[in-house]
């Protein structure tokens, strides 16, 4: 029996649409059903100049970077990138149940040390960048999430899954599976963009805000996630032999032909649609949870057609 | 400048103890320092009994079961041990951000394809096993955990992270990262303890009360999380060639000399200070998040000193 479902929530801040409803088509179906029968229209374009692609000796993974969340820090990265900084880079730490960690090759030779979080030493790097940990909610449109959340308030802005604080009018990303983030050391102004890191465990939500998000892996995880974890202390690779390499990183920009990518729109009923179908599975599912916790909602991200 | 922190909530059911009270000492402490402080007498001995010792081809995995939440599963699964059942059994699935899930050597010696969930085909096992996807609450001692949750009432219950119903008087256990499940077909009780998975990725709490939840992995997940992931659909591994071998499964119990494992009693105030320290990170962290998700809230387990 089909059933109309409950709207979701309507985006709160310069909302330019009005509340997206579940269509009553797409109630009882499944959330991958719901990507395959969406119009074009609920898709929107991502740049290809955000769009980072890294090949690696076990593959190639894409990231979208978001400089609406961390300007300086994306724009410090794209520098790198285009330098070549990250080409003959290295995987130095992969840490079970949390992050891999990449660094571009240092300019003076010396291996790289930087250890986000539980760092041990306090270093100085010449590129010193400020804390983008959040950001100014104004003028940014946010689809609250209809379901509960343990730290904040959770939605999604641009596209992003994303938290805010209405009251003091800040919003960040959240650090879920696949989360791309800046390491740094203990002073929050000494991420350089130079080593960064995704998320390859439960989202470790506690670095929300205290660390400078700037991105998420759109495809490519499964090698890295699946590389042998380190054996020091925070899963650091023990020396050089067993880094990763890394042999190439450039902007799908600078590459002729790379595939356009596309993310769904959070304001469409496609993606509301998606979320109350991840909240209640059906199928294999004899209780449907009747909630999702923000990182199991992923806005959905394809190569276009 | 010390501080004194709020307890914690108190057990509300059956509590045997007053509620536990976060140490003013144990204040701004981070979670290795309070663990390493704790008194014997927070620490519980795990029975050898429901120990279950996976050895692989890339290594050890120890596993704690719970009788309490699944009796009739960790019954079967127990005698699947006895009998070498998973001896010769094999790793037939990596699913990226999902699970690993291996299964015991079938006794008609055909290939192993139950697939929990997102199942594609309907079988019918020998032994059928009933739906313990939750029990009662009573008798049941339930520590709340101070945060929201986004399922449902959560805290620990019996060394487990755990959620409950109060008024429909039901609890079980939580699934999180390094959570033990028995796989199953689509009807609820074809789950026979012969296929087990554990959670390499976001706990997939839309699980809980849909499968029958046994266990938690006490050490050893590393090298199995780092396994290739599988190139079939739902991460299966495509011929026996990639499906990794277990060399053999034993209950500690069976294992002369096996190492004795405590967990941290969730009603001591080690464990309140525990939490209380996982949710306001310091050192590292320029705001700490001042809550904390039950995934993230481990107890504590090590090999007895």
């Amino acid at each position: 029996m089909k059933k109309l479902l409950p709207p979701l929530a309507a985006p709160l801040l310069m909302a330019q649409a009005p509340p997206p409803q579940v269509p009553a088509a797409l109630a009882n179906t499944s959330a991958d059903q719901i990507i395959d029968a969406s119009p074009a229209a609920h898709w929107l374009a991502i740049d290809p100049d955000d769009i980072m692609v890294m090949d690696t000796a076990v593959g190639r993974m894409v990231v979208q970077l978001a400089p609406q969340f961390a300007p300086q820090h994306v724009a410090a990265i794209k520098a790198l990138v285009k330098a070549g900084r990250f080409d003959d880079g290295r995987i130095v730490r992969v840490q079970d149940n949390y992050v891999v960690q990449w660094a571009a090759k240092p300019l003076d030779g010396k291996a790289v040390v930087s250890q986000p979080p539980d760092v041990r030493e306090q270093r100085v790097r010449p590129e010193r960048l400020p804390a983008e940990y959040e950001r100014s909610a104004r003028g940014l449109a946010f689809t609250p999430s209809p379901y509960k959340d343990t730290y904040a308030e959770a939605g999604w802005i641009s596209g992003w899954q994303a938290a805010r604080d209405a009251k003091a009018g800040t919003a960040w990303l959240a650090h879920c599976y696949g989360t791309v983030g800046v390491g740094r050391d203990m002073p929050p102004d000494t991420g350089d963009g130079a080593e960064l890191y995704t998320v390859i465990g439960h989202g470790p939500r506690h670095l929300d805000r205290n660390i400078a998000n700037v991105g998420r892996v759109l495809a490519g995880i499964e090698p890295h996630a699946a590389l042998p974890r380190g054996t020091e202390a925070l899963g650091f690779y023990k020396d050089e032999s067993s880094r990763v390499k890394i042999t190439q990183v450039r902007l799908a920009s600078q590459i002729p032909g790379f595939p356009r990518w596309q993310m769904m729109d959070t304001a469409s009923p496609s993606f509301a649609a998606v979320v109350q179908a991840r909240a209640n599975r059906t199928g294999f599912f004899v209780r449907p949870a009747g909630a999702a916790d923000l990182c199991t909602l992923k806005v959905p991200v394809r190569e276009a057609r």
